[in-house]
């Protein structure tokens, strides 16, 4: 049984590895609510600088994410910006902005960092989903950008699925899968 | 006199700097051409945290710098990450997202962030100018943003002022000038 421990400030990231993660005879997720600095950068050095930094504060094997929206229009923003950008301004703010464009294709974007501790090796794991920006409905659950990301072969956005639908494909589960599989045959070795 | 290390991957920033202080008997400047990691952050923590990073470098008295342009109308952004904001979509990009506001309001920002060394506490100047977006005109020379910020009371955009008249009253001018009365006073005491 390996201990993972997910430094992460957002509870609900949490929830979601673990339910993912929680089948697994392998690994146990536990919990740190940590506010990790963020570098501006794209997301994998991102998330290597994460990594490393709650390395060293955790002084043994962590696991840090951190996941944006990518908009082909935009050239790639707000991507790492996501949390930033709509803070700032808001999905109406976003929505605004894209509807200078026709393309309104989009990429949902998660990498995780994991490392066995300070001055080891940080493995990167990424999972991404296509799909287009789309208005809020009234009834949309769901955090940041859940509620304008419609995945390509869906008829609704990621918040205004059923509850739980969103952790079987979405670019979260894609990155924690390739985790699982890395940690499990780690175990096996 | 008070040798400071400049940190900086921008030689135009050293040079403008360098000019503006350059007539103190008090402050030699020296360049170092280096890149600082950035925070996503506001600009005094994101200077806060590259000015101890410099210092940790140098091991001496050092100076950095960060600046952007923060458009009311997008309540603050591209702010702090305007360098890669402008990277990804252009001048253009930023003009057309603004096209959708009447408000073309803008504020132009310079943190620079000194301290004596290591562990020392970090000193913060801010300068700042307000000013309108503009479009960039064909002869516009400068960098960044200069070529579609219009400072109030101009009749041109930063870029399209007469060289070195920029230097004589913008947002870095009014940092630099702070700093360079405190560290006068410094060297009096």
């Amino acid at each position: 049984m390996k201990i993972v421990n997910f430094l992460t400030s957002n509870r609900s990231k949490f929830q979601e590895a673990d339910r993912i993660l929680g089948n697994s005879p392998h690994i146990q997720l536990v919990h740190h609510h940590v506010i990790l600095p963020e570098l501006q950068a794209e997301f994998d050095e991102i998330v290597i600088n994460k990594c490393m930094t709650a390395a060293a504060i955790i002084d043994g094997p962590v696991l840090v994410d951190d996941a944006g929206l990518s908009c082909e229009a935009l050239n790639g923003l707000p991507g790492p910006y996501t949390k930033d950008f709509l803070l700032k301004i808001g999905l109406e703010g976003l929505i605004q902005i894209l509807s200078l464009y026709e393309n309104q294709a989009a990429r949902a974007i998660c990498t995780l960092g994991y490392t066995e501790g300070p001055n080891k090796a940080v493995k990167l794991f990424t999972g991404s989903i296509e799909g287009t920006i789309v208005k809020p409905t009234r009834t949309s659950h769901g955090s940041c950008f859940d509620a304008i990301f419609q995945p390509n072969g869906c008829n609704s956005s990621f918040a205004d699925l059923p509850l739980g639908e969103k952790n079987k494909f979405s670019h979260r589960y894609k990155a924690l899968m390739l985790l699982k599989d890395f940690l499990t045959l780690d175990n096996q070795a």
